[in-house]
C-alpha cells in the first residue's frame, strides 16, 4: 500500500489516548496527523513519541492540519455532532465513537446531512461488529442453517459502575451496544421496548436501579431479553445466545486457562471491556484505515448511530414509565439502504 | 429397616408404569402391593413379573387392598383430587404427581382438606428438587455465599411437542416445573406474571405459540425469566443461572462425554426428561419411600402444588392478555407454614 | 420379583459398612442376611438398624448362617482367596471388591478353582465400569464409529495418600484401575509396561514416588498412558481420553455447577471417589444383585481380576526396575472365553 | 516512532508471501523493502501492491538492497546458516522462522557467530511463546503459585500430513515446537528423550509411524510428555496442561461458538494451525519490529535455535532405536546466559 493514512484524533481522553497509541504502533498503514483537545497538556501526553504530529485546542483547527487525510473522533457525545458535520464539509472520512451522537434528534441531523452528500463518510464505532465471535455469530445466523431467529439472550454484566452512573445510562450508555449487536445480528429494527426493575443489588450505588432486564420486540417478531448489570462485582461478561428454529449458538462463555488448585477448577473472568473486546478494537480501526485507504466506507453507518440512539431513547421512556414504549424510527434514507431492515 | 412399604399405585400409564418399575426393582424399602388403573390390561401388563401385587380398576378398592400401606398417584391430573380425599380419609401418606390438580381451585380444596386433618400426608412430585444440581444451587443460595438473588434465567426446551399440546400447557404443564423450581430456590412467591409471544417456529404445528418467553415478578422484587421451547428440535434442556448481589451460579449446561471428530467437539445433548432427570426420579421415590417409613413427611407440599397451579392459572391469563397479570394466592394455612414464603 | 436376596457381607471396616448401607437402603432386592467381621463391636455398629441379620467374627459361619443366598466380600485383601473358596465350595455367588487377590499366584488359583466348577460365580468390583461416562465411552469405542483406538490417556488423582502409602502401590492399588478399565475398554491385554519417574512433588510424604506416569503397550499395539498423582492437593479426578483413529473421546472432565464470582468461574472438583464414583457403586451393586436373583452372573470376572493383579505386579517391577517389563499372563481358561480378548 | 522498519524477506513461499502481507498491512512501523526469491515470479507475485520494494533472487542482494534495516528469513530450513551468518556480518537484526538450522550442527555454528559477535542479532520464530494462552500459562508458572511444575501434558494434532512428511518428521518438524515451549516453559533443558509407536493409524500414509508418543525427561526431573498425530482426520488441535506441586493449568482448550442443533452442542475445531495460531503470528512479528526499532533483541535464541535442534535430533535416534536416548547440548555461551537453563 501507498502513503500512509494521515488521522486527526478529536479527543485525548482515556479512548482517544488509547486510539492514538492504537494508530501509531499496532494498526498499519496510519499515522496520527494532528490531535484536538480542549486541555493541550493531556493532548501532548497522549502524542509523546508520535512524531510529525500537531497538537490543537480546536476540533476544526485539527481537521485543517497538513497531511490530515481522515478524523477518528474520541471526544465527549456532545462534541460530536458538530465534529461529524465539520469532516462531512470538509469530505474527510470519519470514525465516531460510539454514541454518535447522544439525543436522536442530533443524531437523525447527522444522518440527514450525510444523505445530502449522497455518500457515506461516516462509521460509528460498534466495535462488537469486529469481534471473531460475534462475526461467527453472524455469519452463522445469516448461512440460514439454523433457520429463522427467535430470540436473543444476552447479557451485559460490568464489575462496578463510575460515580455519576444513572440508572438511564444502564439503557442508553450500556444495552446501546446489544441495540446495535441485535439490529446487526438479526438485520431488524427494534418495534417496542419494556424494562423490568428487579429489587436493585445492594452492591449498586443508593438509588441506581441496577441490574435491569431489557426486552425488545423487533419489527419481524423477534424478541431480545438483556440483562444488565453494572455492578455484578467479578467481572466484565458479554453473553449472547441466538435460539433459532433449527438450534441455538451462544458466544461470549468465560474462555480462559483453566486451573485446577484448592478444590475448583477456575478460569478467570475478564475484569475490563478493553480486555475482552481488545482485538475487536484493533481490528476495527485497521478495517477503518484499510477501507478508507481504498476510498470505502464499510462498517456501522450514521443511519445505525442514528437508530440506537432512537431506540435507547425509547427504552429510557420505558425504564422511567415501567410500560411497554413502542419505537418511532425516521424513514431511512435511499443511502442507507432505504425503507426496511 | 423393617417390613416393605406397600405402595398402591394409582395409573398404570406411561408414568405410573415407570413407578411400578422403579418401586419393584430400583428403590429399596417398598414393594407394589396394589395397581389401578380403569383398563385392566394395561394394569397387568405394567405389573408383570412383580408379586404379590392386586389389580383394580377402581383407585378406591386399590387404597383399601390388603398391604397398602401409602399411596402413588400417577392417574390422569383430572382424577387427582378424588384420589388425595380418599388417602386423606383413609390417613395413608401420598406422592402425587404434578399437577397435584389442575385447577387451582380444587388444589385449594385438597390443601384445606390437609389443613383440617391437622397433618401432612401429601408430597407432590415436583422432582426437581431431588435433583442433584438443582440442590448443589439450592444449598449455595441458601448459605448465603453469592447475597441475595437478584434475577433466575431458566431455559426449558423439548425436542418437539405431543399431539394436542396447546400455547397455554407451555405454561401450566411445561413452565409450571420453573414455578416450583423459582419458588423452592427463592423462597418466594410471585407476585405478577408477563408473558412475551416471540413470533412461533416454522417448526411448531400450526396455531401452536412457541416458543414463548415467560417473566415472573416476585415478592421480594426477584425476577424469573424463562424461555420454554417445546418444539427446539434438537434435545432437552434446562438450564438455571441464578445472578445474585456477588456472584451468578448456572447448572443444567450440557455435560456429557465429549467426542472431537469431523471438525468439531460435540457432546449429546439428552434427548427425554426421563434421561436427563433419571436420577432425580428415583432420589425422589426413595426419598418418599425412606421418609415414610419413619412415619415423616417431607419434600414439596401439597401448599407447593397448590401455589404453582395458582401462578400457573395467572400465567395462562397473562398468555391470552398479552398483558401483566397479578397472582393472588390464598392464605397460607398454618400446617404450610402460615403467612409469607 | 420375588423373595430378597439375602447377602452375607464379609468385613465391616468402612468398604463394607458401606455396602451393609447399600444392601439395606439403596439398591431393591436385596438383604443383609449375615455379616462377618473379627471385630464384633465393629459389626454390630455396621448393622444397627438392619432387621434379620446375623453377626459372626468368622467367614465361613456368615455363609453358612440361615438365608444367607450370596456374598459380598469386603474384608482385607489377604482374606479374599480364602473367602471366594469358600464360597465356591457352597455355590454362592460373589462380589468381591477389589484387589480379587493381592498376589497374583493366588488369584490365579481362585480362576483355576472356579474354572474346574464350570460356572462363573464370582463378580470382581471394579466399579468404574458401571460409571455412566465410562459406559458411554465403552459404546463409542465398540460402535466403530471413531475407528480403531490408537491411545487412551489417563489422569487418576487424589487429593493426598493415606499413611502408609507405598510407592508401589500407586501402581498396585491405583493404576488397578486403569488397567482393568483399559483391558475392558479395548479389549485387549497389557504386553509391556514402564513407569517414569519424575522428581516427587513437595507435597507428597518423604520418600514416595508421587506423581508416577504408567506406560501400557497393549497386544493390539494401542498404548495407554496414565498419570497416577496420590497428593497432587486439590481433589479427586478420574480422566480418560480415547485417541481413535478417526476422533477422540474424553470422559470424567469436572462438571459441577459453575460459580462466578470474585473474578473467576469456579466448578468444584469432587474431594473423594466416593462422590465421584457413587453412582457406580450403586448401580454395579444393584447390577450384581439384579443378574444374582435371576440366576446369572455378568460383570468383570475372577479372570479380570487374576489380569490386572499380574499386569499391576508387573508395573511394580517396571517402578522399581526403570525398565519396560513385559507381562506373562497365564492361559486363558474356556470358561472366560479362551485366549485372545 | 520514527521512520518505517525496512525488512528484507527472504523467501517467497507460503510462509514468506505471509509474512510480506503482514508486514505491509498488519502490522505496525514496518515496510517490506526487498524480497529474494530464486523464482522472480513467485516473488513478484508475492509483492503485488506493495510500494518501493525491490526483487532479488539472491538472498545477498536482498540484504544489500537501499532501505533494508532488518530481515526476516522464510526460505527453506537448509538456506538458513548462510543467510544468518550474512546477516551477522552486516549486523543485521534477524528474524528467523524455525528451523534455525535444520541439522544441531550447522545450528551450533550459527550459535557460535553470534557469540563471537558479542551482541545478539537473531530471534527465531517460535511464534507459540507470543500465543496469549502460553504466555498466561508462563505467567503462572513464574508466579509459583501453583509450585514446581512436574509434568507437561500435550497434545498436537494436524488434520493430516502434506506428501513426503517422514516419521522423523513428526519430532523434528512438529514436536520441536512442544520442545521450544517445553524449554522456556519450565526454564530446563531436557535431557533425555524417549518415543514410544503405537500402531499407526489406518488414516496415516503406508510406512508413516503416526501417532507417536514422545517423552522427555528434563535435567530437573520434570516429565514432558507429547502425542504428535498428524493424521487425526478432525482438525489443529494444540493442548497443554501443566501439573504442578498444588494445581494444574490447562490451556489450548477448544474454544469458540457452540452450537446446539442436531441432538448436540458442538464447538467447531480450528483445522490450520494459520488459524489457531493467527494472533501469535501477529504479535510475534509486531514484538520483533517493536524491539528492533528500539535496537534492542528478544524473544527465542539462536540458543533457543540450537538446543530445539539438538533435542529434536536426540528425538529422531530414539524413534529409530526404540531406546531412551540422552541428550547432550553444547556449553551455553556468556551471551545467552551461560550455562543452565
Amino acid at each position: 500500500m501507498g502513503e500512509l493514512l494521515g488521522v486527526a484524533v478529536l479527543g485525548a481522553g482515556h479512548m482517544g489516548a488509547d486510539h492514538i497509541r492504537r494508530l501509531d504502533r499496532v494498526v498499519s498503514g496510519a499515522r496520527v496527523a494532528a490531535v484536538a483537545d480542549p486541555d493541550p497538556g493531556r493532548a501532548k501526553e497522549a502524542v509523546a513519541g508520535v512524531e510529525a504530529v500537531t497538537v490543537h485546542a480546536e476540533a476544526q483547527a485539527a481537521l485543517d492540519a497538513p497531511g490530515v487525510d481522515a478524523v477518528l473522533i474520541a471526544s465527549p457525545g456532545p462534541a460530536h455532532e458538530e465534529a461529524l458535520l465539520a469532516a462531512f464539509a470538509r469530505g474527510l472520512p470519519v470514525l465516531c465513537e460510539k454514541p454518535m451522537v447522544p439525543e436522536s434528534a442530533g443524531a437523525l441531523r447527522v444522518v440527514e446531512a450525510e444523505a445530502r452528500l449522497g455518500r457515506r463518510l461516516a462509521q460509528i464505532g460498534f466495535m462488537r461488529r469486529y469481534d471473531a465471535e460475534y462475526r461467527q455469530l453472524k455469519s452463522l445466523l445469516d448461512s440460514g442453517r439454523l433457520g429463522r431467529p427467535l430470540m436473543l439472550h444476552c447479557v451485559h454484566r460490568n464489575v462496578s459502575s463510575v460515580p455519576g452512573f444513572t440508572s438511564a445510562m444502564l439503557v442508553d450508555s450500556s444495552v446501546v451496544h446489544e441495540i446495535d449487536a441485535a439490529r446487526w445480528l438479526l438485520g431488524q429494527e427494534p418495534a417496542a421496548v419494556t424494562v423490568l426493575r428487579p429489587r436493585p443489588s445492594a452492591s449498586a450505588p443508593a438509588g441506581l436501579l441496577d441490574p435491569q432486564f431489557v426486552l425488545f420486540e423487533t419489527e419481524g417478531g423477534a424478541l431480545v431479553d438483556v440483562e444488565v448489570f453494572v455492578n455484578c462485582g467479578f467481572g466484565y461478561q458479554v453473553r449472547c445466545e441466538a435460539v433459532c428454529e433449527a438450534g441455538s449458538a451462544r458466544i461470549g462463555e468465560d474462555r480462559a486457562m483453566v486451573v485446577t488448585a484448592e478444590g475448583g477448577a477456575r478460569a478467570e473472568v475478564p475484569q475490563d471491556y478493553l480486555v475482552r473486546f481488545a482485538d475487536a478494537y484493533d481490528r476495527q480501526v485497521q478495517a477503518w484505515v484499510d477501507a478508507t485507504r481504498q476510498g470505502r466506507v464499510t462498517g456501522p453507518s450514521a443511519w445505525d448511530g442514528y437508530a440506537a440512539s432512537a431506540v435507547a431513547e425509547a427504552g429510557v421512556r420505558a425504564l422511567e414509565s415501567g410500560a411497554r414504549v413502542t419505537v418511532g424510527l425516521a424513514d431511512r434514507p435511499e443511502l442507507y439502504g432505504g425503507a426496511g431492515g
